[in-house]
């Protein structure tokens, strides 16, 4: 990553050095540079991309933020440390001497420049190492090496292994589990934990609180592209969970550009789905939807990738029909462990499940 | 807890037999039955109690709901399991049979009927089996048991262990730290954790999100209580920052009932005060107020165990002169491991805490 940074710095210096406009290619990230492509099953990016100049009045604030978050990234791979993207903001945040212009004025902007070098480094954040949030926890049979600590996920009680912002440097040393299952819900997770549902069935329970984490993210890509494990979905039935599961599986649109190390393409949804609320008489658990979630699901029903998935219509015009949401935790309204032992071993077996 | 959960059915149960009208007595949650005592440094209950009716149109639904809970609770002791808050509800929310009344129609009564429920059997929610939510990770010298595992909290890596829900089972086997850091931030946690801080300095490191959350405040309560470890705080240096603070310090207004099993009356502020924000020349990354700051601030200024208190008051006097807040993130300015190496050493070294 250090050589990727310097070679980047280089460019701009020798070009200064010739007394030339210092430029760098700027790859477009905005929707009209974005596809869906149906072989891979991953929202990609395009080729378009911008001149991004130094002496350039509109360009000359981005292109010295750019320069700027690459100076502390190289930083961070010599002194082989991470920080995270509110600390590249502070770390950027200073004043140029002599004037009262600061680098930068908001995160958003630090941010984009983050994402920025990503793309013309090809490097993942989080090889720039520069972290997302922490969240989430796992259990399972797995044994993994970290930091030099061999950490065994089915010896760690109640709470399970926190999962880092980063999980490029850890390496798989014993994969037993023959499956996945990734639920929104820490409390769900504590459900599964508590019922040794990943023992009894062999799997690996992962978690995290809403969205995905990035460090989440590339933990199920790895588990599904490098270890062949399915990848099971749980989430409430409303727009957003539909939401996290299509993030989760084609990747989002902000993060085109490396949805080949985020997205996991053979992820499956184990429901909630319209169905599972009928099957399981969940029905009574409706919260009728608000204005937003009719918008949400509005959205989510033309994006490229479930526009012409007949199944997911289906789901969508049904929970359109219900307007409503049912939370999956109202299904201990059937039982404390109905999760653990009826719903998931049932939907598995059967393979009921939505991609 | 199943005893206590028996005698309380059992005490209406021959009421209702001897046609006697069935009643309980609940202790007042209100603030007029709340009080700071000087003495141990706790926000304390009073004695007020109200008698609740079943045959009484006005306490009714909620006789029945505390009643419902209890039945949640018992069965949650005999299955040996738990529920989150969340899935309570779910397991409460049913219409009787003939009516189109419901048990419980907002998450609101359930809870209230649970913190009811502590009151009246003097347990923790988590002696109840329910749990709020989990959050938060832990490293340090430290070896625990729990549900049958050893864990190592010095040998997981980057990512720690997850604290659970509900620690009341967990047993310390071994703590060879002489000190806890907890800080309301995955992020800063993470940047320690790189720097081996709590390696370096024989500690213990704990973050969660934002608020403490109910396992994590046990968890800083049992080490400061029955190891005697000394809990240094680190938040922002914002309002929140500080209620953060209080809230383990003292406890909270509306846990007062248990605020002897929660808050931590030796808890110290580490930072970010007033005189950090000088000291280590973060003023040009302060953030200005908004109303809603401002409002905060003036709350907890008056709060009975502030208002006395010369330095917290000078804390608060600066900060409305700053009418600014400044995120700990900020520290990074002055260097990646500017926290590690120089902040928490020097502070720490010359007892530079608040009380």
């Amino acid at each position: 990553m250090k050589k990727k940074l310097t070679a980047f710095g280089k460019t701009i210096a020798t070009q200064a050095a010739a007394a030339e406009n210092p430029t760098m290619d700027v790859p477009i990230r905005a929707l009209s540079n974005i596809k869906y492509d149906k072989g891979t099953g991953l929202i990609t990016m395009g080729e378009k991309t911008a001149k991004r100049f130094f002496f350039n009045i509109a360009h000359v604030k981005k292109f010295v933020q750019t320069v700027a978050v690459a100076r502390v990234s190289k930083g961070l791979s010599e002194e082989n440390k991470s920080m995270s993207l509110r600390q590249v903001f502070y770390a950027l945040r200073r004043t140029l001497p002599g004037t009262n212009i600061d680098i930068v004025d908001e995160q958003t902007e630090s941010d984009a420049a983050v994402e920025d070098l990503e793309l013309m480094t090809d490097a993942l954040r989080e090889q720039l190492r520069i972290n997302a949030n922490k969240s989430g926890s796992v259990a399972g049979k797995v044994v993994i090496e970290d930091r030099g600590d061999t950490i065994d996920w089915s010896k760690l009680g109640s709470g399970g292994w926190s999962v880092p912002s980063n999980v490029e440097s850890i390496k798989f040393k014993k994969i037993e589990a023959k499956f996945v299952v990734y639920m929104e819900k820490a409390a769900m997770w504590e459900r599964l934990n508590e019922d040794k549902f990943w023992e009894k069935h062999n799997c690996i329970i992962i978690s995290s609180q809403g969205q995905a984490t990035r460090g989440i993210r590339r933990l199920l890509q790895r588990l599904s592209t490098d270890h062949n494990l399915p990848i099971y979905v749980l989430t409430d039935f409303d727009p957003w969970g539909f939401y996290i599961y299509s993030v989760l599986k084609f990747g989002s649109i902000s993060l085109a550009h490396i949805s080949e190390r985020l997205a996991i393409p053979k992820a499956k949804f184990l429901g909630l789905s319209a169905d599972d609320v009928e099957r399981y008489g969940l029905g009574r658990h409706k919260i009728k939807f608000k204005d937003v979630d009719h918008t949400r699901l509005k959205q989510i029903e033309k994006y490229a990738w479930f526009k012409d998935n007949k199944e997911w219509q289906r789901q969508f015009e049904m929970m359109k029909k219900m307007s409503a949401k049912v939370e999956l935790d109202a299904i201990v309204s059937k039982g404390i462990s109905f999760i653990s032992e009826k719903y998931l071993p049932d939907k598995i077996k059967e393979k009921d499940w939505l991609e």
